[in-house]
């Protein structure tokens, strides 16, 4: 098994790749090991000899990126070149592409068309969310001059992240289950923790860090910390039984900072509480500019708790459009608690909701004062039993959006915590 | 020239590969054209197999990883294996050793004493910030039976980014200079595109795409296309003079599709304009929820010209709290050009600003209809010379999130065409 990543830009370190990260993960999640990456940029010969060598070497080879339809795109192309297959035109994808193409009201490029062809024999891998589809091809070995490990198959993916993880979930990893490559199951669930650093939660559970199977892995995030938990197992009830036990130690262990389970995030777990106790939700934000508010609409069927509430970026506003007194705001200063609780109670008042969160900060790099550092922020939480304002301080050195994304994260979990 | 990156938690996925872009970004700055990165895991049979198969492709091998002084720290010893020669200690680099770990209070493990083996032949580089130093070597042809790049070095560093950064400064790179390998230098710049596809974008400028130097290749993101142009020459200078032409002729091809250089994002440029011109802007934003706001806050210094205003989510919140009549909401709906140029006037209004973006629209996944599906959109644009507003439809394929994303640039785009 081995993953090969083709773009130049990858060579020209102007992005990271994402890509071959999130493939790692997947395969090690089916059990499948890995042993080996590479990176090709657009540029046909190296592609074709990157592509032999791999046959030599594994039984399936990944391949992300040169799927597009500009003439650096080449990986099609390349694979045909490679295994000495000519390429054909499958009609049915040059249909969807002009359908997928027409539906978003923008004239269809010539070059487009090119994503339709794929090497004579290889199977279609659909794109449902993009244009460029990939393929999954065994070349004939007779055919060729050089050797090929034995049932030799390719796969290839488009750059796009998005479009390669749906086709990965959809059609790649059924494929592997059904080619008997992935034997047996491993299953894994992703906890969410706030609050906590990752090396204190790391020292919380050493002893089960060590663990063989089911195994648990610490990541950190912006602010957050996650623990993936991993079970290999003959079936998905017998890693699942592996699991249980290991995942109630782990939520005994660490209590409440542990906040969510897999996909869920701070927004869909506060937004699911409230939703469960009839309450609603606003916002007043003034650091944050819209952040808040934008990762509780991030979360479909938001609309049914989430009512809005006021971005107060300039003081005006939150005079005008939240009546937080002038009085206040020259004797506080707009980064206080009695401004974040006015804030709060005004936003509150204004929209009706239950309950009501607050932010107001110095996001920096400029603004900072020996008072008033960049990374402080006032976080205020409005809601029936009453207002309350606390400041946190993120400190600056990671700059603007860290703490920005620290503010909202950080206000969340407050009202988690209050619930 | 390649990079070799050597670690099984690369392969596991537990960590995204920032050593290799960190890498390919200096080499690009120096000119030194990368044509392979390689990723193994910590296994010394693989690790030789790839240090040989990369001594018979290329003249310069830059590895990271495996230096440190645990048992799959196998680096160093690889290298020697691969190249015939025996380990040899060096005492000042175990007397460094001894300093540095004494110096941090911690016992000393018998193991680190390992990190000062290197292959016989082979020059320290050093490692000011941590213990495990690195290699410059050009192994012995003569001594081997397979074939190797002529004048072929391998240089290692350790996977710890802040040191592998800091020694690939301090003596790497002076190395690569003095050896005569960086002559000249590439020089980038990103122009980046709104309201163009990339195959479009592709099809205009497809001459210049096929250019050697400068270059010019184009990368699609969220619905914004880029176009990098990168030029190699003698001089920063020399490069200029390449790229200046090229970026007029684009630009001059691509007219107002273009909206920014390098580090411009639409918000950044949209303040810019507004700043100069002493104008402000408030949002009004149902369906992004904030993410407009969002956008113009993560722009330094934004608060010069952009208030703040309203997310109006719940309609209730669009009729109290910017005067959305209710009889437009009732006879029109919510996602519409009356209540879109509604929303625009009535935040314009309320914090007295000079322009006024609103976003209403279905982002789905739940809420279509046949006359309003998911992704149709309504942006409205207020400022002196009227209001006025505009549907636009981004599909529902690529999801809530996507919709999100286009409605924002979108709207950010419009108020830039019209200023």
């Amino acid at each position: 098994m081995e993953v090969l990543c083709i773009g130049t830009e990858l060579l020209l370190g102007n992005i990271v790749n994402g890509n071959a990260r999130w493939l790692a993960e997947r395969l090690a999640a089916l059990g499948l090991p890995h042993h080996r990456q590479e990176v090709v940029g657009d540029n046909r010969e190296r592609l074709i000899g990157a592509l032999r060598a791999a046959a030599g070497r594994c039984r399936v080879l990944i391949t992300t990126g040169g799927l597009g339809p500009t003439p650096d795109d080449l990986t099609t192309e390349a694979v045909a070149a490679a295994f000495g297959a000519p390429l054909q035109e499958h009609s049915e994808v040059w249909a969807d592409i002009q359908t997928k193409l027409s539906g978003r009201g923008r004239p269809i490029a010539a070059s487009c068309r090119r994503q339709a062809l794929l090497p004579r024999g290889a199977t279609l891998l659909p794109n449902s969310t993009g244009t460029a589809p990939g393929l999954i091809w065994s070349p004939d070995p007779q055919a060729l001059a050089f050797p090929l490990q034995p049932g030799f198959t390719v796969i290839t993916f488009p750059g796009v992240p998005s479009e390669m993880r749906a086709m990965w979930s959809a059609t790649a990893e059924p494929w592997l289950r059904a080619a008997g490559l992935a034997e047996g199951v491993f299953a894994s669930r992703m906890l969410h923790f706030w609050g906590v650093g990752e090396a204190s939660l790391a020292e919380q559970v050493s002893d089960l860090l060590a663990l063989a199977n089911p195994t648990v892995a610490p990541y950190a995030g912006a602010g957050e910390v996650k623990l993936r938990l991993t079970a290999r197992a003959a079936d998905a009830q017998a890693a699942s039984a592996l699991l249980d036990p290991l995942e109630a130690e782990l939520r005994a262990r660490t209590g409440r900072c542990c906040f969510g389970l897999d996909e869920d995030s701070l927004a869909s777990v506060v937004l699911a509480v409230l939703r469960r106790r009839g309450d609603s939700l606003a916002v007043a934000e003034s650091c944050t500019g819209g952040g808040l508010g934008a990762a509780l609409a991030a979360v479909p069927g938001a609309s049914d708790v989430f009512l809005g509430g006021v971005i107060a970026y300039a003081n005006a506003v939150k005079r005008d459009l939240l009546g937080v007194p002038a009085e206040l705001l020259e004797r506080h200063g707009a980064v206080s608690d009695p401004v974040a609780r006015a804030m709060a109670e005004g936003v509150r008042q204004r929209t009706g909701s239950t309950w009501a969160l607050a932010i107001t900060g110095v996001a920096g790099p400029g603004g900072g004062t020996a008072a008033k550092p960049v990374g402080l922020v006032h976080i205020a939480l409005a809601g029936p039993p009453g207002c309350v304002s606390e400041p946190v301080q993120f400190g600056a050195s990671r700059g603007r959006g860290w703490i920005q994304t620290l503010a909202i994260g950080e206000a969340l979990n407050r009202l988690r915590l209050a619930l």
